[in-house]
C-alpha cells in the first residue's frame, strides 16, 4: 500500500491512504491521525489501512479526495530517528580518490553509516533555505526505509522483516562545510541540514519483484534544473541490503518504530572506473559532488558547479509501466530569511 | 517548575508536575498527556503546567501521588533531536593528549557536537544492556537542556530564550567501539548506545542564581559503584554555554521543539594539568575514559577498568541546601539478553 502524510497546520501532519496511480487519498482518522501513530502500532493499524488501500484502488470510496503531492508533508514529517548509510561504496571510493586518499578496504565489509537530524524534516515540494551559496549545496538522491521496532544485536536477515516501507529521499549536503566538520572527528552535524522524503511511502509487498534481497531494482531519475542528471538503478552496486543497514544501526541499541534508515547516494560503477555522466550516454550521478570528483580525477578539476539559489532538483522512481513509484520530490533552493 | 515522565506502557509516558522536593507529583491530562505535547504548545501549556506546579507546592492537591524516581522514563522517552556537544575542552584535550595528538585551537572558538540517537532513551532507573564488556563500557555524566522551536542561524545571545527545561544525561558511551569509529569519519553511531536522562526536568527559572548564562553552576556529583568518583562543578570550565550550543546546532537547520542538547562530559581543570582524582583530594571526573587518560599520561598505562557487568553509576545534582534538583540517575550495567 501506499501511504503519505498531508500538511494540516499541525506538527505531524494528517495520514492517508494514497491509490496505487497517486491520483486519489482518503485519511483514516478511525485507524490512526498521523504515520507515527500508525506505526506505533504497526501491527494492529496496517491490516486496516491496507482494506482501505483495496478499497480505494478499486472503486471510488466515500471520503476520498484528490491526492496533491505539492500538499505533503514528508511522510513522517519528524522523526525519532535518521541514520544513513553509505551503501555504494563506489561512491565513497570516489569521494576518496578525488581527495588523494586510500580507503580502507573494511569499507566493502563494514557499512559507514552516520546519525541524522530528524526534528525537521522538510516536504517533498518544500524550498531548501541556505543561508549562504557559499556552502556548496548539493542534493543526494537516495532511498530510505521505515522500521518497525527493532530490537538490538539483530541479524541482517532478520532486520529485513523488520522494514515496513520504503521511500526516496533528497539527503541535501552543504558540501563546503563537510571537510571542516569531518576533520573535527565527530561526523556531519552543520552539513547535513533538513532532508525532504518522497510524497508517498510504499510496503515493500506494492514493490513486487522490484523488491528483492532487500534492495529495490529500479532506476532513481534525477533532473536538475529540468535536465536529466542521473539514472542509476538503486539495485545495482548495493553493497549492503537495507537488512544490513538496519542491523549496523542496531548493533548496540534498540531501534523505535519509525525509524528511518537510508541507503546513501545511489550510484552505478556502470562497468567503468568512474561511471559515465548522461551527457556521455551514460546513467549519471545522484549528486553534484560525484560528477565533480570524476571531473577532478580526470581534468584535475571540477567543472559543475553547486546549486545556486534558484536551481532546482527532482527526483522520481518510475516503475516498469512508467508509472511514478513514490511520487516525487521536486525542490527549489532559496537563500534563507528572504 | 519540575517536570517528569511516568512509566505507563506507553511510548511517551504521563507527564507529571513534580513538587519542589521531589516528594509527590500530579498528572496534568487536561494540559498535556505527554512531555512532547507540552513542548508542541509549550507557550500554552507552560502558565498552566506553573499554576499546577505552585499548587502542588503549597498544598496537597486533590489527585496527587507520591513521586516515585524508580516509575520514571527519561523525561523524554523518545525525542526528535539529540545533539551532544563537548564543551568542556579540557575534556577534550586531555583525550587527545592521551592520544598523543595536538588539539586544533579551533576547539577552543568553534564548538564540537555529534548527532545522538534519540529515538530509544531509557529511564533514569533502567539497566545499561550491552552486549559485550569488551565494548568498554562508560559512563558520561552531563547537563542537557530542551529547546522550544529554534530558528535557523539564531544567535546564541537569542538562543538562551529558547531553552525550556534543563536535565542531567548519562551519554554512555562504548569506549572499545570509538577509534574504530572516528577512523571511518562519518561520527559516533554504534559507540553511543541508548541514553539516560535524569528523573525530573526543570525550567531554567527554578534554577535561581544557580542558572546563571546559560550555564549550571553546580557539582554534578558521580558515584560509582557505590564510591565517589567525582564533583566537578558544571558552570566551571564549560567554554561554550548552552546558547552556544543551541545556535550551533542550528546554524544550517532549525530545531523541533523538544530538542536535546547536551554538553559534553562536565570535566574542571582544578589549577592543574590534568585535574585530580577523589582520592587524590580532587574534585575527580565525570566520566572513566577521563581518569584512564590521567593516568596514561602520567603513568603510561590506565590503571582504572571500564564499567563491568553489575557495575553501577549513580548521577545527581544538589542545590546549595543539599536538595536533589534532578532527582538521580541510578544505573546498573547489564549483559544484553540474559
Amino acid at each position: 500500500m501506499k501511504l503519505a502524510s498531508l500538511k494540516n497546520g499541525q506538527r505531524d501532519g494528517q495520514l492517508v491512504v494514497v491509490s496505487r496511480d497517486l491520483s486519489r487519498c482518503i485519511a483514516v482518522p478511525a485507524i490512526a491521525g498521523t504515520m507515527q501513530q500508525a506505526l506505533d502500532h504497526w501491527s494492529v493499524a496496517a491490516p486496516q489501512l491496507s482494506e482501505v488501500y483495496q478499497a480505494l484502488n478499486s472503486a471510488s470510496v466515500h471520503g476520498e479526495q484528490p491526492f496533491d503531492q505539492a500538499q505533503c508533508e514528508s511522510p513522517l514529517p519528524r522523526a525519532y530517528q535518521w541514520a544513513d548509510g553509505s551503501a555504494y561504496v563506489n561512491h565513497v571510493e570516489l569521494v576518496r580518490r578525488a581527495r588523494n586518499s586510500e580507503m580502507p578496504p573494511s569499507f566493502w565489509t563494514d557499512p559507514l553509516m552516520y546519525q541524522g537530524g530528524s526534528d525537521d524534516f522538510i516536504g517533498p515540494r518544500d524550498q531548501i533555505e541556505v543561508v549562504s551559496e557559499d556552502y556548496g549545496i548539493d542534493f543526494e538522491g537516495e532511498v530510505a526505509v521505515i522500521t518497525d521496532d527493532v530490537p538490538m544485536a539483530i541479524s541482517a536477515e532478520e532486520a529485513r522483516h523488520k522494514i515496513r516501507l520504503v521511500m526516496l529521499v533528497n539527503d541535501v549536503s552543504l558540501r563546503g562545510l563537510i571537510p571542516n566538520e569531518l576533520a573535527k572527528g565527530f561526523g556531519f552535524f552543520q552539513s547535513k541540514p533538513a532532508s525532504a522524503f518522497s510524497p508517498v511511502a510504499v510496503t515493500p509487498d506494492e514493490l513486487g519483484g522490484d523488491w528483492l534481497d532487500a534492495k529495490l531494482h529500479l532506476p532513481l531519475v534525477s533532473h536538475l534544473n529540468g535536465k536529466l542528471f542521473g539514472k542509476p538503478n538503486a539495485g545495482v552496486d548495493m553493497t549492503f541490503d537495507f537488512g544490513q543497514l538496519v542491523a549496523h544501526a542496531a548493533k548496540t541499541r534498540n531501534l523505535g518504530a519509525g525509524a528511518v534508515i537510508g541507503s546513501g547516494t545511489v550510484s552505478n560503477k556502470q562497468g567503468t572506473d568512474y561511471g559515465t555522466s548522461i551527457d556521455e550516454g551514460g546513467l549519471g550521478y545522484s549528486c553534484i559532488a560525484e560528477i565533480r570528483m570524476i571531473e577532478t580525477i580526470r581534468d584535475g578539476a571540477p567543472k559543475t558547479s553547486f546549486m545556486k539559489f534558484g536551481d532546482s532538483i527532482r527526483l522520481e522512481m518510475l516503475d516498469a509501466k512508467g508509472q511514478s513509484v513514490f511520487g516525487a520530490i521536486e525542490q527549489k533552493v532559496v537563500k534563507y530569511g528572504v
